[in-house]
């Protein structure tokens, strides 16, 4: 197992993050020199700033299918998330005083917003609504996926329903699984049920971290209120933005942060140029080469999948394939069974695979399997030995050839220490 | 007034922000390309990340004279600030709800949290409180400066001092005048309150924003418990840190976000690496450089405003002159008086001088005077006239000589047109 050569890491945990493009680093480092004036200023450093926010701001609104008024930038996807259940939030609260104004001041559970989420969101959707509900300024429904499809069902969302709901937020497609999650149809449901005589309305949204720059992504097409875009999973920086359908005034939109009116008061904060330059070219590229990078990413999977059954045949099991579910083009999760296979030992003990056994930000949770799998239907011992591979527009043939070879190695020196 | 070459524009508004200095854009860049993992990835590149952001958090500590875990990364000042007026509160409801518990309920004024802070904040502190007061969430008292001294005087905000009051906020030296407050007098008079019996604690947060890379900052002298740190006014990029002494320790800090545990769960959201590698350089260039950079700043300042009085004569009033008041080496701020001569007018017509009247998140308000200046006593037609010129490291006399010449020039030519 030594080697007088060192052989180069593969990267296959494009769902953690992403490396930037060559010229999405070329705007940030032409911003970072040149456009490093006060977007708010007047004279013409400030205005360049300016002028290059405002480009991105459209780029980003073309890759989603919104319109530039519609972005608000943000320092991220978790910003962009907690901001969402913020708004929900205070938008029940102001529609109640509102209405019911004098008797408004019932403390009860049944004067709270409802908001209704699945049990497979990222953490700055799960922690942010159980910290609503802890801190008793929400109550909050967890719709389990279906253990057959590892999607939230349409009906399931729809029973949750409540007098009090006030926001639907369900991930477009899951980090861990790739599962793409039925938005359009959720999203007509639920309008429907607004479209009820008094019915307070209930806002929809969709975290798209994983989706942009891997499916069509279209806010008209999906229906939603609200879009949660996350730079780093699709080659660009770490920013992100919000869009948001008539923000202030289509759909409702409290700030969480106040201060100096950037974002239309909406998000103010210096904007950092530099990185909202390098989101708006990398949302230009999306919407450039979006198809070409979706089939690359396709055949790459499809490859290594079909790689991975020759070598391990009925020693796997694969954990991103549900019946009658989409899945994205680039997310292969996958279990090597047996009891020394835990997805951190085998992924420790590869020489050159760099992958995960889910999202980078339970890194430090220990070695228990994944809740989102669990709720999938995949059983313990195989959740236990579940790696996260998800592939990139760069990965190759040969990279997935080195990659099942690496496994295959670790697996078999793994048996024999057993 | 023609001229057959272009000349170039000289800036002279360090103060709304700074370029980057050519070290930090090259730490900013080798991160960009090299250090885009995951930080909360195991394998090399997380862990190549992390160790980058560990080193930046020792930096900013050191710049300072804080410890590395004191250190939390922001988006910048305007979160930071935010989320110590967000801690206040929160700190002030679950002390009193743990203190009476039972009879907590009241919803009267009296129950209310209660801040105080000056008259010439920043929007970011100025708003937040006012929105605080406005949604019934906290009591606030903007304590006036002195018209004498433009400074927030300790009698005042002592004489503020309510049972409930749990945050005294207050910034190191304002944007405008560049007038230093007396934070170490502050913070030792309130101390001395917090010692009496079952006082709740006054919280102590300067805004250093001004301040840093020009004057010595550390914590320790000041006696606060946070201080709000903003990369772009010291050539670091647009991103910041709240420094909190101990947090969740021996000082309470409550995160406004919900995520993926990064910074301990006090702001969650995928560290932005390269901005935080870029932070941290620029804080290690404060560090090592801070008395070479203020003595320059000192001297062309003093160059700066010899030559405008050398031009102008009795013409001219600066407004960063104030009896016993330390200012920032850097910040001039001047109204040259006239009918014609208003702040915004002089600029606009200037052909070289690129400067501002207030703070940049204040441009687009139209041509009212600062209201900053009319706190500290500027009459309001001598506000009008002000222009706010602030130098930075590489300022020279050549600037200085050029910029007094464009405003002669500019001055003359609109006290003809008028």
């Amino acid at each position: 197992r030594c080697c007088n050569h060192v052989q180069e890491t593969i990267y296959m945990d494009y769902n953690a993050t992403t490396p930037m493009e060559p010229e999405v680093i070329q705007v940030i480092s032409e911003a970072l020199h040149e456009a490093w004036g006060n977007p708010s200023s007047n004279y013409i450093t400030g205005v360049t700033a300016k002028a290059i926010i405002n480009q991105s701001r459209q780029s980003v609104a073309r890759m989603v299918g919104g319109k530039a008024e519609d972005i608000v930038f943000t320092s991220g996807g978790t910003e962009a998330n907690n901001l969402v259940l913020h708004t929900a939030v205070e938008h029940f609260r102001k529609s109640r005083g509102a209405a019911e104004h004098g008797e408004g001041h019932q403390n009860g559970r049944a004067g709270l917003p409802h908001i209704i989420t699945s049990d497979v969101e990222h953490d700055s959707i799960r922690l942010t609504a159980k910290h609503l509900q802890a801190a008793g300024q929400a109550d909050v429904t967890c719709v389990p996926v279906s253990k057959v499809t590892a999607r939230v069902e349409v009906e399931d969302i729809v029973a949750a329903v409540r007098p009090n709901t006030c926001l639907v937020s369900v991930m477009l497609a899951n980090n861990e699984t790739g599962v793409v999650m039925p938005i359009p149809e959720i999203c007509q449901r639920v309008k429907s049920l607004n479209k009820q005589h008094e019915r307070i309305r209930i806002l929809l949204h969709t975290d798209a971290a994983q989706a942009l720059g891997k499916v069509p992504v279209d806010v008209q097409e999906l229906g939603v209120d609200y879009l949660t875009i996350v730079g780093h999973k699709f080659y660009a920086p770490r920013t992100g933005a919000l869009y948001v359908n008539g923000p202030g005034t289509t759909t409702p939109l409290y700030p969480m942060l106040f201060g100096g009116g950037q974002e239309r008061n909406f998000r103010p904060g210096t904007e950092n140029t530099p990185m909202i330059a390098g989101l708006g070219k990398a949302a230009e590229l999306v919407t450039a080469n979006l198809s070409s990078y979706q089939s690359h990413m396709l055949i790459i999977k499809a490859y290594l999948e079909e790689r991975l059954q020759d070598v391990f045949r009925d020693k796997i099991r694969f954990n991103s394939h549900y019946p009658g579910s989409d899945v994205l083009p680039n997310t292969c999760n996958v279990s090597i069974l047996g009891p020394a296979l835990q997805g951190w030992r085998v992924l420790s003990n590869c020489r050159r695979l760099l992958a995960s056994v889910g999202a980078a930000c339970h890194s430090a949770s220990g070695h228990r399997p994944s809740h989102i799998l669990l709720s999938c239907g995949v059983p313990t011992e195989v959740a236990a030995n579940a790696l996260r591979l998800s592939v990139g527009r760069g990965t190759t043939k040969e990279d997935v050839d080195a990659v099942v070879e690496d496994l295959r190695e670790t697996v078999e020196l793994l048996e024999q220490m057993n």
